[in-house]
């Protein structure tokens, strides 16, 4: 079902023994620091759920007896379904923890919340809170395995890795493409572990937004950056668009949202300007009309909007098993 | 445990695969459409999880590897709980989605909704929307299963079948019995979906509430309208009683709950115009001292309000197991 | 892994079946009327699942097929949480019934509540309700066992039992241990069940706290009272620290928060007039610096707050399987 990769650089290999030793993280706190053969053994691995979510029984019972909890200080129905159904189809027992339930609001602090939990023996623990840096600091605490949800604009590693997947089934490859990342980098932790992820497989990146939503350290991340949407996306081979975060945008960081669709929207305009095969990815949900046209996001052959969904499920799939088996190996601590 | 009915258009069968060419459909998105030989498969079916449910063990795993969402719009613990209590004990991943805590609040559509959903590869999804029809337009754009569990003021079907097996199973038939509807009629998609059932099923139907709750095309529902409660409940075999909502309805629709209660509660004095074997509903949560007086609705002969909340998860279970099978007979979309 | 025990008044016995005899309640409700026999039996069983717990597989399904509903009309994460493990590590069907989702919202009485869970066929209901009483209420309608998972300023008595779970396993003993439960007294449901459940194992207990939150039929729980924090601690063996909530408390019961942990908080200087091996317990969530300093509360040889959270499962592990054994050889009701 997967193509073939052009890269070419991945050891051949046959058993699902061989993946193991390839990603030996305990935690998955982020795509920086992450090797291009560790991202691969998680992709490869996260290939083969998607086979199995195809199927009528979604159902292996790889994490029977383990428990999962996602611990969610953010709403997030999309990401929290999706953890939640990767859990469950694993067999695994599955708690969802939202704060507006939480004991964060009588006063308890992060770390005792991380510490209770710890005490109920879990094995996989799933974060998202609006603070950068929190899920770091939680998971020294903790002797489960912990997967960073979401962390303020830091990271969303899970994002980066079904957007490479989607990225590596429908092109066969990630090295070599050309992936333009448009919208509010500033404030986006998908956009910042999608660099992180795409620069280690080697493809190029090129960042697109009005300078308000351009983070200062820029210059550093090894990225091309484009202030005028119809030059940056010249030649792309894939568009990836980013969430206008509605609220909190409009007069504060960029001058009004009908201006803001005018010059960084997505249309069939400006997508002319990409390879003729370019693909259109967004992390959902979309704010149709403002950060993207319903007639780009709809196109059957080129927007891969509702494959990523599905690959995210996979991906956490993955996740879940690989850092399971690892905490296995560890013993328990 | 099922009386022998009277009706005696049952074709008799005695195997489980023998039910299955009955109920066809992809969706259970209303009762309309459906004819008596569908509606008899289903209370068939049922019949034996009531059984199940009885017993000690009330799991089955035939969904195992199933996934069921149940993607609430509007609040209900008692729905939303039994059909999560239906997907369990038939062994499926049952998750659960509110609205306050989904995407649709950061300004999604209920398509994009829709489309998420559908890529993570659901078995079944039971949608509640306030709004009449979007749980048919929602149908329209997935693959999976689609079971209307309210929308708007439309449908209910798994609360009219309920309703059907509750009185099968205390009355022998439906067939030839006279059910009086009361109460607010205008807005309820229970007394819609139960108009349309007993229809189906050669009850008549009388319905019973003040002319300003009353819907319009109440003269094409082939039913007859009472706005004297008393003559309406006339040698009646069944009293299903509406749920009034409080909050919308003083001064608008009614002069006042005092004065509704006086004309259209009921109580045991209106009651006794009814056949004496007489049996008294309600689709819950009840309004005690507004639609219905405790005295009635606590009857330990009479008032089956009781054993329709436990119909309601064995028709569920019903509903999830037909669906799914008709899922498996169609081959993956 | 559990100390033996210097009281010697447990009987030896090496069987689970020999277990059963020993505690026939339907219910729990609260530790008021236990004996010593009883509550040796759940922390006997109790002590298995902690080694369960700690171990891979943390699943055993002895509740397969049982229906487990947490119905809590107070927010309680943490001890929802608990529950939730539990009875999905023995394999039950867990369903999570929150008050604001709730029918009740929509005017249904506490009873009609109840009723309609009972016919859904629940085994084991756990219930946390703020008045004092609801709990016992409500398990005189229905059929299936009931666990109180704290009822206003009544009881909760798992909380007491995992108390007691974690001294045995560190003292050896509860017989003969002086104990200080200190703080809000008054308001807290925690200390009343500790007093009835030390009590009833021959613990010696003093309550310490300022008059305003004592209790005024302190007199007749056979305990000792200390205004002075300082003269209470003197030679105890076990310190138990309540919660305050702030929100209610201050100018109303306490001068100030500051004045409070002045005279009633927990620090080094007051802890060293217990003994020197006298351990530190908190039911959680902590106030840090309002009655506890982070000190005393994360001493790593002392402090047993994060093995209180480990036994809560443990013992709600114990207690759904005892019910859901005792519901079996009663039969279906």
């Amino acid at each position: 079902m997967r193509l073939p990769l052009a890269g070419g650089k991945r050891p051949p290999y046959s058993s699902a023994t061989m993946i193991e030793p390839r990603f030996t993280h305990r935690h998955l706190l982020g795509i920086q620091g992450l090797g291009p053969l560790e991202i691969t053994t998680i992709l490869d691995l996260a290939d083969g759920y998607v086979a199995q979510n195809r199927s009528d029984d979604k159902r292996k019972n790889l994490l029977l007896g383990r428990t999962v909890v996602n611990l969610f200080f953010e709403n997030s129905t999309r990401t929290r379904t999706s953890f939640e159904l990767a859990g469950k189809r694993l067999g695994a027992d599955v708690i969802n923890m939202q704060t507006s339930a939480s004991s964060v609001a009588k006063g308890e602090t992060l770390i005792d919340t991380a510490m209770t939990l710890n005490a109920m023996h879990l094995d996989v623990l799933v974060v998202r809170h609006p603070d950068s840096g929190a899920v770091k600091l939680l998971s020294e605490k903790v002797n489960c395995a912990v997967i960073n949800g979401g962390d303020g604009s830091h990271e969303h590693p899970t994002q980066a890795l079904l957007d490479a997947l989607t990225i590596r089934r429908r092109k066969g490859r990630i090295e070599g493409l050309t992936v333009a990342i448009c919208g509010d980098v500033l404030h986006s932790r998908v956009a910042r572990s999608n660099i992180h992820l795409l620069n280690a497989m080697g493809a190029r990146v090129r960042l697109i937004g009005p300078r308000t939503l351009m983070p200062s350290e820029v210059t550093r991340l090894g990225v091309e950056v484009f202030h005028d949407m119809r030059k940056g996306l010249d030649d792309v081979d894939v568009v990836m668009m980013l969430r206008i975060q509605n609220e909190r945008m409009n007069g504060r960081f960029i001058p009004s949202i009908r201006e803001y669709f005018h010059f960084f929207g997505l249309d069939r305009d400006k997508l002319s300007r990409a390879k003729p095969d370019a693909v259109i990815m967004h992390p959902g949900p979309m704010n149709r009309g403002v950060e993207i046209d319903s007639d780009v996001a709809d196109d059957v052959e080129r927007s891969l909007i509702r494959e990523q969904v599905e690959m995210g499920v996979a991906v956490r799939m993955a996740c879940l098993d690989l850092l399971t088996r690892n905490l296995a190996n560890r013993g328990v601590q």
